[in-house]
């Protein structure tokens, strides 16, 4: 008997888990809905294999619902039924209807046994393969219950306070609380956490807050974000622990430098991404804890240098696209839909999965049909109503918002577009958006570009000529500007102090980008010390939505007009790994999937860096002091350039070059 | 306190309960799938009403999910909670997530009473009223549960049989069964029903049967067709009943004539609409008890001369056209899509709801752009791989079916399409759809008339010329046809003893309605009481899907290949109620909604008929002997049509007219 796996339709594993997570928001005890469609799995799978067997093979059907059957050669059979085929051409069909849940088949066999072979009957003529994840593999898996692992953790700390007692278990955790042995006569215990010891001591407040419901004096709660619990019990101290909930993903890259706290950065964003890489990557484990696509984009490229982890991108992917019809942009924000088309493309160029590129392209065709919906006569992006146009939550000094910024995104939307269009053989519209990535190209530098202010300005159609970093940040980055007008934006833009600088960590991580992208390193190196350094500082554990050196106090946990609104927990925080990884290790594709790529190392201001760089095919190993470069790799198609000159890097043989 | 209603979701009410049903056929104890993609309501609702108010009111906010609230002026509220507003306007929103049903809420309140006055969000700049069911009232109701009534029956007659107990309850039935004081050691009985005692009594080929888990010595099923039921247990008698499950539509219309055999026809007709009356109109209540759209819109006649009840119909039409997008024909059938439009604008002219076309005319434009990718280079319809042409499943004399009848029924569906645009105020598509509707029947007459046969071809493609009745029936229902043509059809094809004679049930329909039309009133009536009189002849208590008075014993109930596939109780053969009504009453709308009809009385056969016509307003009776006609109505706008003159109907006023 061959391995089976769990099918289902493609794309509902994550709808089904994406809708739980979107629909489990509360802030100070209720409910806080979602801003945008959310998207269900189907209630039905109807799935078939048809292949000639050679040798006689019994086909046990099983599924997760009563109200399902399996069919062949018109005869229908009740779950749990076992039939044996003779040899001969035999098309195996199941269906299953499950609405509280999502329906999902398993059949033991060999030939016939379920996997990414079997077709999703789509009744329109377009059968495509159904869904599988190698998490469930086994008839005794479920998959609605999403695979995470589980470890017992206990406060490191337990003080009274404030008429209760505050637990501290010593860092940022996810996970079920526990109360155990409970002997109150209380069956409903109020239990306050806390991000901060400041956030759980203050009821009123406390973002993540609920009633622990005691049955025979056990309680465990749905997981959350804490550091510190408090309950609000005079004098006892309950028998309290959690289940600590994550994915056992391993750290494929490394980094190590003569800056212990450079170091620390490293670790400390290393175990914010791991918080938030759970059944997607969320923006942030303790408030929203939603998928948002902007987020999610730059969790993408940390987790390239960090676990590499495919299968979370592309789950992420599919929880953030939902259900046809498209009716509003991706979490209702524009930049958002354009930035889920380039990370597909860019999914494709730093993992080489071709495969995963043509299952979600006619998802990608509705995403691009949605965008085409909304041009202008000029073929400019003209947000809608309903549409958000948001590039970064700072204000911008105009009417119409930052529109060369999203017209750029829109460049390389259709960039990517046309690349993913080629893997998967639609050549037609590889050459259409190709065609138009050019076209656009020349009306963003025709239409926003200020020659005189050597800057793209936000929008031209106001005639204030406003310019902020944004877009021309986007225009490096995205490769809009040539030579001439980038030599230009650096002078005019990036190191005039007369344009606004940068104040989220959002926007920030396309800053960085941009200044190592022109060699402006010691920008970065600081900006590591000075902003990820003060949140450490602060003893933080793991790395904030934003922060802002001039705070003090409580005013560090105010966002949104809440007192403890900002997320101490922020994937787009963790944006030094990214840094390091591309930066100082050098390491980055040149061709997809690391057929061939490149190692530029630069020690920044530091005395020695060292570090791994995960690929799809092996490690790639860096050292660098002020003397010699080493580098070893597992894969072949690397060359190193250093100081100008190139070195061709064999796969298993260390290269050491001295300088 | 204004009187609220629950609200949903457009349209979730009957997704669901579509779901539901067409998710639960079984044959002979396994699951049979639905042969398409079937939907389901969303699992979130975003309801919300803006008003201003003059007086404080208290706004109390429910749901049917913990996971929901209430938002007012930014601040959050869990179900359950009361919020007074002083004077001034607000904007209340509410939100529920649920997934196992379908997300409800309910306000009381004033103003802001949940009802059709609130609009979902879409999120796309169209958001539209909410959905709500004249049901579902009170906060105690639950929408997830259809609010049938119940009625508890018992068997007539219990005999000793086949090792076990037979119970008849004397006619078709559908409900629970029920049993009670069980004292059995087996706790799964096994229970065999049958429209037929023969069914009942062949436990491999019942239909209909199921494992009653018995526990505390009760058992209720889910509801069933059943006339016998068959237990096979020695010697015990059981406590059997069962509720009877129904929707208490009254009947407002009637007939009685001079012939017994034909008032018991109508009475009979009357029980079958009826028992098919149920969440929607199914085909038949035995077998896979579905929503089709070809059977439903002949039921919507035989309503509009019964029970005359809006509702049905609505829900009826919201089932069947399912989700966006729509990516296959309506029960995959093309003839059937067609058929949904064409009964929308029908609809209308019976009942004047014009608030429904308005309701529901973004779904037709959903359906009728899905039609107009499937036309050839001359704007015809050309199936689609997995599209069924259907028209009536009498096997087709040539390659590509009856492609001829799919025309006209597109034909019709273009003028349907136009009138309820100009309805909807989209005056662009009523005159594009105008236009393609005189196009196309320029077509069907250059292309499929054929002036030496007199008759129009099924396919002009073949040129094997084959002539049936059907393409020339619709051509004379639809008014493709000018009279030189239809004089033709119906010497060359109507009266043409060598055209296939129409052999179904369904089609049948299409025939006697056409027939009557050109005033062959005696082969309506004769096929009265050789079809369904035979049916009575052979003991039916409800009407079958087929009858063919050749056939003998068990040949009557086979059918699909199965010996107990007949249903024999379905919908389409309820006709002659729509047939006497519309052509021996002779009433119906001239214009939308009875604001203007006609009574052209016709006596057929008998020595008096006698009846009621139900119209939106009031009703109209009609009375007729070989001496007189006597006309009541109870609304303005009625034209007598009698022996060639014309008299004015005047409400109230008894117009008695001697011969």
């Amino acid at each position: 008997m061959k391995q089976a796996k769990w099918i289902w339709n493609y794309g509902d594993f994550e709808l089904y888990h994406c809708m739980l997570l979107t629909n489990r928001r509360t802030v100070v005890g209720v409910m806080k809905p979602p801003m945008w469609r959310v998207d269900e799995p189907s209630c039905n799978l109807y799935a078939y294999k048809t292949a000639v067997i050679d040798k006689t093979e019994t086909v046990t059907f099983h599924s997760n619902s009563p109200q399902s059957c399996m069919q062949i050669g018109g005869v229908i059979y009740n779950p749990g039924t076992s039939v044996t085929l003779t040899e001969g051409e035999y098309t195996v069909k199941v269906y299953v209807h499950k609405r509280d849940g999502f329906p999902a088949a398993y059949c033991e066999g060999d030939v016939f046994a379920t996997d990414e072979t079997w077709l999703c009957c789509a009744f329109d003529g377009n059968d495509k393969p159904v869904g599988t994840n190698d998490m469930y593999t086994e008839l005794s898996d479920d998959p609605e219950v999403f695979k995470f692992s589980y470890e017992r953790i206990y406060p490191c700390s337990v003080e009274k306070a404030a008429g209760g007692r505050l637990y501290d278990f010593g860092k940022e955790c996810f996970g079920n609380i526990i109360l155990e042995d409970v002997q109150l006569p209380n069956s409903e215990i109020p239990v306050f956490c806390g991000e901060s010891r400041e956030e759980a001591l203050d009821p009123p407040n406390a973002i993540v807050q609920f009633k622990a419901k005691v049955e025979n004096g056990y309680f465990k709660s749905s997981p959350v974000a804490f550091r510190y619990i408090f309950i609000p019990l005079s004098s006892i101290e309950l028998k309290l622990s959690a289940d600590f909930e994550y994915i056992p993903l391993e750290d494929k890259g490394a980094f190590r430098c003569s800056d212990e706290t450079v170091n620390k950065i490293w670790d400390t964003a290393s175990y914010t991404l791991h918080l938030n890489a759970r059944e997607g990557f969320f923006d942030g484990i303790k408030r929203d804890r939603w998928i948002w696509s902007g987020d999610a984009y730059q969790s993408y490229f940390v987790n390239y240098y960090l676990m590499n982890d495919n299968d979370i991108v592309r789950r992420t992917t599919l929880m953030l696209k939902g259900s046809e019809p498209m009716t509003h942009h991706i979490n209702t924000i524009s930049d958002y839909t354009f930035y889920w088309i380039i990370g597909i493309w860019e999914y494709y160029f730093y993992t080489g999965d071709k495969d995963f590129v043509i299952k979600i392209y006619d998802k990608m065709c509705s995403a691009m049909n949605f965008i085409m919906g909304r041009l202008d006569e000029n073929g400019l992006y003209a947000a809608r109503k309903g549409d958000w146009v948001f590039i970064d939550w700072a204000n911008f000094d105009n009417d119409s918002g930052p529109m060369c910024a999203e017209q750029i995104l829109l460049f390389k939307t259709y960039e990517s577009m046309a690349k993913c269009a080629e893997l998967a053989g639609d050549a037609f519209a590889a050459e259409k958006y190709g065609s138009l990535a050019e076209k656009i190209c020349g009306f963003i530098n025709e239409l926003y570009w200020d020659e005189e202010k050597g800057a793209y300005v936000d929008d031209y159609k106001t005639g204030n000529r406003n310019v902020t970093r944004h877009a021309n940040i986007f225009a490096i980055l995205y490769g809009v500007a040539d030579e001439k007008k980038k030599a230009r934006i650096i002078n005019d833009v990036i190191k005039n102090k007369g344009i606004a600088p940068i104040t989220t960590p959002y926007f920030e991580f396309f800053e960085l980008d941009a200044m190592c992208r022109i060699g402006e390193y010691k920008y970065m190196t600081d900006m590591l010390k000075s902003y990820w350094g003060g949140m450490l500082e602060l003893g933080a554990t793991s790395f904030w939505e934003e922060f802002d050196p001039n705070d003090t106090g409580l005013e560090h946990y105010k966002m949104y007009s809440s007192k403890f609104g900002k997320s101490l927990c922020h994937a787009w925080s963790s944006s030094p790994i990214y840094l390091l990884g591309r930066y100082a290790l050098g390491v980055y594709p040149t061709s997809a999937g690391y057929k061939t790529f490149e190692i530029k190392p630069n020690i920044m201001d530091y005395e020695f860096i060292k570090g791994t760089v995960p690929t799809p095919d092996g490690n790639v190993e860096v050292e660098m002091t002020k003397d010699f470069v080493k580098v070893v790799s597992e894969i072949d198609g690397g060359t190193l350039i250093l100081d100008g000159k190139t070195y061709n890097v064999e796969k298993g043989t260390a290269l050491y070059v001295n300088r």
